[in-house]
């Protein structure tokens, strides 16, 4: 057994050329799990046998053919048990794929097993270590697909982000974290949490890896636009309306990054009018409200099954008034609407993916302050790595645009992958 | 037992005067479903204990207390089957509520029973009949719940609507039908078909019951709206971009509304630029595409379970390329958006609720045709009843306005069912 090749794409290759097969591939990753999951805890479900049989239905062609996929317990894969990290599904098994999950098989992956979620995919932490930053949280809530991609555990793995529960994992375990722009990925078949901000979204080991999925799932040329890195015409930076939230070690690496951005392109500062910090405001009261309502059966059938936190969060948001939550809903439409108009001629910027590296796990699963905006906004996002701080955690930023401009922030995120790698 | 009230809200005043117990009101629908249902096959599961048991575990209080539901067999009620008229799913039992059955529920109702569907709400039909049109087609896809509030088998019942599911049945069976606006009810635990175009909606046998349940269900102050008729300030008359498809019943009887409305309310007619028409004919392109998405866990596992009719438009999905429908989705939000102004003055309009009454059921479900354009823009549309074809079949009309109008057009259809009752 040669080494386990880093990314989908080289594995691919590998296949391609005969060096290795795809069920060398899940043996190697297998091994690799049975060596660092005792310590890590990514996954919820991980059955060799079930993954190994996986492979073997799988119909062997396609863009993804013989990659395994990690699925976020809050997905539905066929035969696996779907807990969303709640005690109410704790012995729920799926009868059915998600429609993602469909789509990938389709296109020739099959699931190896479930990732660790935060219950429901918001507060109460999973169980999962950060493999880059021992001790602290791998945030969440997808953790579990940060945690066993940044691991090499598994090439690619499934999220959802209503929040920041892409970015901000992906930021703190320091691999690639692609949040597509709102309903690019089908959701059938995901738990909802808040229908106008839940997106489906990958981990990967790089940009292009994260492409090959989301191309794969969607029918669009997104990994040609992430094999073409090019350098962005302008390219904004864009400290964000919650800037004072970043911690000492970001505001430095930023610093640092806007330095080495200015000498290879050109830059524009992007100021956001104040309608969109507002808007940034109204995010946690829309996500309660609509929470509230897509968990109504485990509130009516479950309550006392549900975390003291959580059980806040849906009680806050049963007391918004509907109307207010018209009139949010009315904003966001007008707002991911006027958007790309108000970047101008800076479409694509970067911003922080998240106020510093992981913190400590006792902490929970940090804030997904620098997350809100852009999901309200239905904005793409990328989180790219490379960034640590003195300590060496990872440190997080991520390429955003305007809804609709995944193409064009893949290849700014390749491109931006290419200069901080 | 005296006389079974005939609408939901005419039933709570029982409740309230001691006429009427809610149990009572059960034994007497059922009654009248056992007498009926043999003939009419409007429910795919009911079984009287069970609904019985439902009552049992009801709260007894809030805005629904003690009001059964028929729902749609695309929609999760906890303990029920959930075929989705589909034999792929022939022997599913729902392990959850929705998340609108569990609104209902937090709001005193319960599920007395489930509905036809055709198949995934598109067109293979139901066995349902049309108890106002017998030898008819109910219409679809939500034929069951149609049927049997019609039939006064239950008085209220939950619907889908993408192109024409709701508003369409509604008007071949002469009851009330509300779609509201796109995303207005929480859609968690409803079967997806298209998620750009998907609404639950519901059937009634007045406007301020249906305004009633949806009210309960979103906290919006529906009911109000409805109870508070009144003559519009100017009432819009949209024979719509498709009036060629108009059966010459209808046509006949749209003059004589459009000289009956003159008389009473200062009109005007709504023309819509050419780019509606448009609109209205990228629709089936858009539902093709999502519904291949939706249902790729079927086609990938169950493709010989599908019918004929079903897989060529899934097939037709499959082939629609990713960049038309990422155009045709920045194309309805920007319609979404630009709709209430293009309509000016005259926000809420009349429109037909289908080409004609219910066509024989050898031949299908009959056309969405008038009610594409106004999905897609998420329109809230209520069918109003109270015209009829020489023959005696019910003939449609709707009340619509643009996306979040839901009061405007619920208060303007109470005061047309005035109008033509």
């Amino acid at each position: 057994m040669s080494k386990i090749p880093e990314t989908a794409l080289a594995a691919l290759s590998a296949f391609e050329a005969g060096t290795l097969t795809p069920e060398g591939y899940l043996r190697a990753l297998l091994e690799r799990c049975a060596e660092l999951e005792p310590e890590l805890r990514a996954w919820s479900h991980l059955d060799p046998e079930a993954a190994l049989a996986q492979l073997a239905e799988a119909p062997g062609q396609g863009a993804l053919a013989g990659l395994p996929i990690g699925v976020k317990d809050v997905i539905h894969a066929r035969g696996m048990p779907r807990t969303c990290g709640s005690p109410i599904y704790a012995e729920a098994v799926s009868p059915v794929d998600a429609a993602v999950v469909a789509l990938a098989r389709l296109a020739g992956a099959y699931a190896m097993g479930k990732t660790e979620t935060t219950e429901f995919a918001t507060y109460k932490p999973a169980p999962t270590g950060n493999p880059a930053a021992p001790g602290h949280t791998p945030g969440g809530s997808s953790s579990g697909s940060a945690a066993a991609v940044a691991a090499g555990m598994v090439p690619l793995a499934l999220g959802t982000q209503t929040a920041g529960s892409v970015v901000r994992p992906a930021a703190y375990c320091g691999v690639v974290g692609y949040k597509p722009s709102f309903d690019l990925i089908e959701p059938a078949g995901v738990k909802a949490l808040a229908r106008s901000f839940d997106t489906v979204g990958v981990f990967a080991r790089s940009v292009a890896d994260a492409a090959l999925f989301a191309g794969a799932v969607t029918g669009l040329p997104l990994l040609k636009a992430a094999q073409s890195p090019d350098v962005p015409p302008v390219l904004g930076l864009c400290r964000s309306p919650v800037w004072d939230s970043a911690e000492p070690e970001m505001q430095a690496a930023w610093d640092d990054l806007e330095g080495m951005l200015r000498g290879r392109v050109a830059t524009t500062e992007v100021m956001l009018p104040r309608v969109y910090g507002v808007a940034a405001d109204a995010h946690p009261r829309i996500m309660a409200r609509e929470a509230f309502q897509a968990l109504a059966y485990e509130w009516h059938s479950h309550r006392d099954l549900i975390s003291p936190q959580l059980r806040a969060m849906l009680d806050e948001g049963r007391g918004v008034s509907e109307q207010a939550q018209h009139e949010d809903r009315m904003m966001i439409a007008r707002l991911r609407q006027r958007f790309a108009g108000d970047l101008g001629d800076t479409p694509i910027f970067v911003t922080p993916s998240a106020p510093g590296a992981a913190p400590d796990r006792k902490t929970g699963t940090g804030s997904p302050v620098f997350n809100r905006l852009w999901t309200l906004l239905g904005a793409p996002c990328v989180n790219v790595p490379g960034l640590r701080a003195a300590d060496g955690r990872p440190l997080g930023v991520q390429v955003v645009g305007p809804i609709g401009s995944d193409e064009a922030v893949l290849r700014t995120a390749a491109w931006l992958a290419e200069v901080l790698g």
